[in-house]
């Protein structure tokens, strides 16, 4: 069968109507559910203002920072406007400020959902599991089905308006300028309540964990909010357009561009599979449910792998009625999401409290905190092998087997591998969504006073959350693992482009031809240069959030401290004495917003600077040896901190010790340790090497003109 | 003027035989020196054969597996002894042992001088800091002439009885398979005993640091020398004869072969060039002086500046005289030189305890040990950035500077850079050596009951050790990440090597020649694969180290706790009762060797793996991904780690609380991560990196003949 472009866009956007709709239902299912305990409901409306007054603020921010952006594209990208193309400068800056607006309406609502689930799904637990699960879950699926959603239709609409694929990498660098804020700021908001409230409060004052008197509770909880579900879900935004952008760009190359409109078979393909993923994503949601006394985490699980079976059946048959379309590629976005399992199950390994190295940890904690640090950092080493030996290996085998279809086709055969991985993400977020739903619900419960038995049920589901975040998220790390590769492939694409350009203007005025890039040699020394340089920056880029939440707790502790000893009653819990718990918002917000520009400039700077030094071939190094260091450091933090993690659980659960012990307050510190480096530092790693790539590609055509060795 | 091979030879062997007879007039002089406080001399015996018994057991077991090595070598290497020339694999597992014997003698003769001089610098620093300096650095410098020697010595023996270049690199490996023993073994015993001592002494016992009641406090010391002295002298050694091979298999391929026994011009000058470094040295160390209140930071500063600029002096003479020698060349040697200067700058801005980051890890102590170790961390990772940038410039410049000379000259001028790095190797190692030896001196100052304004002068000496330290390491380095990049040039031009003697056969037969290789394209997959997987390698490496350190403390705690429950009267410190010593150097001893050899073997085995995936492609990937995770991984432990240990004694100066507050607490717990980091891991991998390295370029024939992609 043949495709014409018009049932392209039409099954695209009928999986998108399809996910929206599906998503507004839900949001009325939530909606619709019983919420009538006041004091739940006037928590939660604390931590909703909380959450609107973080997003307001970094919205107006990045209103801010967006339309210096945008000034400068116009002014410089692809081309600087004096050298004509006024009106492409134009397109290209007002495709990047659509993907920061998609990006930040997709996590807006997801926030909105979130912080009505939170609450109901706090008082459904008073019934048992199974309601429970079910609201938090849906609640967590609103986020993934528009995230995707938004993603399709960004895309599509980006590509019928411009009918030029460099739009997109515009488009994308917008998303990418979002995730930046979202999930690093959000990441440097959340870990600084979170440490503090912990820290001051269970550490130095010994009240429990989410007591009310606790002037950082709310910040806490508001955290989850901003930084696990706005920015968890801004950033798998920014991925999953990165890898289509990529996919994109390097399908219309071998199409042979996109000619009055209408798709080449490559293109088709990258749109088809990805509306097959937001469709398997909707089937695998629609199918979670949960026994009476049923295991939540199998739950979550069962749908992941319900959403990888039907995504293989259905671009199969795609496959199959499609002429145009190849086995080959096919088999590449098989491998993708194959080797995605295989990263979640490694991860799973090294941090899943049932698997052995958390109880090692955990039993290390004994000897002092030196030694819980010493062996979650030993084992978060060791972590990494699996995950990079992962995506080399689905690297290898996508590229060789789509190479034999013709030159160019190795590399888009990567693009699809990230493509395949990243067809789930509707389900991953939806999952991780989950997380801080019923993380809030617990909060809720207990600051509610809904009782032991209610809070139980919470801590289940939210153990269950725990759980599977550490598959997706190796799902999430391999995706951008295999995301970066094509992006490297992206920019050779659009370096070609330009240089054929240029060519042809040469060739007019019978000068010498300048030559096309083929790759990039280690050994040429400015390829060389630039991958030593690279290597650096996910290093001072950690370095530099991590410190922001260091000095950013330290604000909100000296606050909080503050506040039990200026306001009376307080520490006592007399009845009707509330701390003010504005003015941790505001800590939060205001420090997280000012450590978190000073770490994204440096990248950007960096990769300016590299490029200015030795163009476009330091470029070539400076973004491989990014992707290496970067991979190794967000596996790395990420794992590391989800070890410490689960060996202070492990150990509260009345292991080597239990609560109170010394191996306890050991572990304590392990996980103060790793609460920065798995939600702050690695998890924006990744963005951080999403906007070095972008930004690489689009000055592409200054770094050919203008470089000094 | 033209030089002639034989002058070469001679002015070689000439500057070794000074240099020996230096360092034997040395010893004597220190051998001299008064000995005659009976406790002291009762202890330092006890140092003395804790270190020997560790030095048997350790060389007893390096026999064995040399002899293992020396079988399979002349078996397989170069080529499969089947297919022809048992004579060369058989030269080649000799130049191999003798690599091995070689270092194992340097590094013999400096424990033993430096056992001699620990007492002597004891005793000499009742009467003031002047004679116990010289006594203290004189014992170093002992070290540092024989390794040097021994390795100008070496190197000089198999060209002139092989004639062949590639024998070096048997030589060389021998060299490195006895520093991956010296080093990482010796780094796991001394943390191990340091840890021990430290944890169960200080903080659980409450006893002092270097009590005698302490059953661990000899092991401790005995670590300082087997760890500090034998392992970074056999480092050192390794990574001198490393650059030396590397430039000089670079070299013998731009002259064109060794042709009846002549050297080339290329030949001649790193020889030259190494020559005067050592000639260098020696009159760094001869200058080396100290007023009776003199600064020992500045004598020691001094004399390596000293150094610096006789060499630069000396090369640019020899440059002058001698017509085939280039400028260029002495341009990328000297760019190499004061590149190691300024990573050695960088370095002491973020570990001295005169600049601004220790005081703010002090200050981060208050809040708590999560915090200590966070911001140890973020400093440490930006630690890395201007030691990185240094690297990238240095190999950029030095590749730019010689590419005029012609074809392959850019490689020879970063290996170059490389060995004017380490032209004042000999400087490095005595100043290296001296540390171990004052800290010594101030354990039996204590122990020896020497009184309060000994141990004042010991600590000085100790703090001076400290502080030049960090500056040496970072020559150390980065003249490692320059070697292994030439080494990554010299496995090219052992691959091309063969591929051209391959193809001599292939065009006899009539059939298709093989392809050179010019480069590793990072855009070709299986380059891809071997750089990821050789990115995850450093970081399993090091985690396996540190895991050794943990296991292994672990047992000796055990062992120091029995030892206060079982023998009566040690817990008071009655007189005449001793702990056992010699049972904590055991577990020490034998504890460090098991926990080595899988961390060496899990090295060489994924070299073997992915040259067998992905052929000598793959293998280019590999080394690159190595040493970009390794030198990103080497240089934030060691970094951190000494950050940890100065913002300890910034503390215990009486900054931030104090000894004995809760800051100090916390800088404890950092200082005690970071030993294992600054003296297991982080410098070990240099050795991990040059044995995968050195694997590589000898297994390159097998790689190219057999490999499944």
């Amino acid at each position: 069968m043949q495709l014409a472009t018009t049932t392209v866009y039409a099954i695209g956007l009928l999986t998108v109507i399809l996910a929206f709709a599906y998503a507004g239902y839900l949001t009325l299912w939530v909606k619709k559910q019983k919420n009538e305990n006041k004091t739940i409901e006037r928590i939660a409306g604390l931590i909703r203002s909380g959450a609107n007054a973080f997003m307001r603020k970094e919205y107006t921010l990045l209103a801010g920072f967006a339309g210096i952006m945008a000034v400068l594209i116009f002014l410089f990208l692809p081309k600087p406007v004096w050298q004509g193309g006024a009106e492409r400068n134009l397109t290209m800056a007002i495709a990047y400020v659509a993907g920061t607006i998609f990006s930040a309406i997709a996590g807006k609502i997801g926030i909105l959902v979130a912080s009505l689930a939170n609450a109901r799904t706090a008082e459904a637990a008073t019934h048992g599991i199974k309601p429970a699960f079910l609201i938090g879950f849906r609640g967590g699926a609103v986020m993934g089905l528009m995230v995707v959603g938004a993603c399709l239709l960004g895309v599509m609409g980006v590509l019928l308006l411009t009918g030029n694929s460099s739009m997109l990498l515009g488009f994308s660098f917008g998303a990418s300028s979002l995730a930046l804020f979202a999930k690093a700021g959000g990441g440097i908001f959340t870990k600084t309540a979170d440490v503090s409230a912990d820290l001051a409060g269970k550490v130095e004052l010994g009240i429990p964990e989410d007591d009310p008197r606790n002037p950082a509770v709310i910040a806490d909880n508001v955290g989850d909010n901003v930084g696990d579900v706005a920015g968890m879900g801004a950033d798998l935004f920014d991925s999953n357009i990165a890898s289509m952008t990529a996919a994109l760009v390097m399908a219309v190359s071998l199409d042979g561009g996109i000619v009055n409109g209408q798709f080449g078979s490559k293109v088709m393909m990258v749109i088809i599979y990805s509306a097959l993923g937001l469709l398997s994503s909707l089937i695998g949601i629609f199918t979670a449910k949960i026994g009476d006394h049923g295991s939540p985490t199998k739950a979550l699980n069962n749908s992941t792998y319900v959403t990888t079976g039907v995504f293989l059946a259905l671009t199969a048959l795609a496959t199959l009625l499609f002429k145009d379309f190849s086995w080959r590629i096919w088999g590449a976005s098989a491998v993708g999401l194959l080797v995605g399992v295989i990263i979640g199950l490694a991860t799973n390994y090294f941090t899943d409290d049932n698997a052995p190295i958390v109880g090692k940890v955990a039993h290390a904690s004994k000897t002092g905190p030196a030694f819980t640090i010493l062996s979650g950092v030993s084992y978060g080493f060791m972590s990494v092998l699996p995950a990079m030996v992962g995506i080399a290996i689905s690297a290898m085998v996508a590229y060789k087997l789509c190479e034999p279809i013709g030159p160019g086709y190795a590399m888009y055969g990567i693009s699809m591998a990230a493509v395949g991985m990243l067809s789930i993400v509707g389900m991953i977020i939806s999952n991780d969504a989950y997380g801080p739903i019923v993380d809030n619900a617990r909060g809720l419960a207990e600051m509610g006073g809904l009782g032991e038995e209610t809070i139980r049920v919470a801590d289940e589901l939210d153990s269950a959350g725990n759980t599977v975040k550490a598959v997706t998220k190796g799902f999430a790390i391999g995706a951008a693992g295999l995301t970066v590769i094509s992006l490297l492939g992206a920019f050779m694409s659009e370096v070609n482009a330009h240089i054929e350009e240029i060519n042809v203007g040469l060739a007019a005025a019978g000068k010498e031809l300048m030559a096309l890039i083929n790759g990039f040699d280690i050994m040429n020394p400015t390829v060389f240069f630039g991958i030593i340089v690279g290597a650096a920056i996910p290093a001072v880029f950690s370095a530099m959030l991590i410190l922001g939440v260091d000095k950013n707790a330290q604000r909100m502790i000296s606050e909080i401290h503050r506040q039990f000893k200026e306001i009376p009653g307080l520490a006592e819990g007399r009845p009707g004495v509330e701390p003010e718990y504005n003015k941790c918002i505001d800590i939060a917000t205001t420090g997280a917003l000012k450590e978190l520009i000073p770490a994204g400039l440096m990248a950007i700077v960096a990769t300016l600077a590299v490029g200015f030094i030795g163009g476009v071939n330091a470029i070539g190094g400076f973004l491989l040896g990014n992707i290496i260091s970067g991979l190794l450091l967000a596996l790395f933090m990420s794992n590391a901190g989800g070890l410490w993690d689960n060996a202070k659980k492990y150990i509260e659960a009345g292991n080597e010790g239990g609560k109170g012990s010394d191996s306890h307050k050991a572990a304590v510190i392990g996980d103060t340790v790793g609460d920065p480096f798995k939600d702050t530092a690695g998890p924006s790693i990744n963005t951080q090497i999403t906007v070095v790539s972008l930004v690489a590609s689009l000055v592409a055509f200054i770094f050919i003109n203008l470089h000094i060795f």
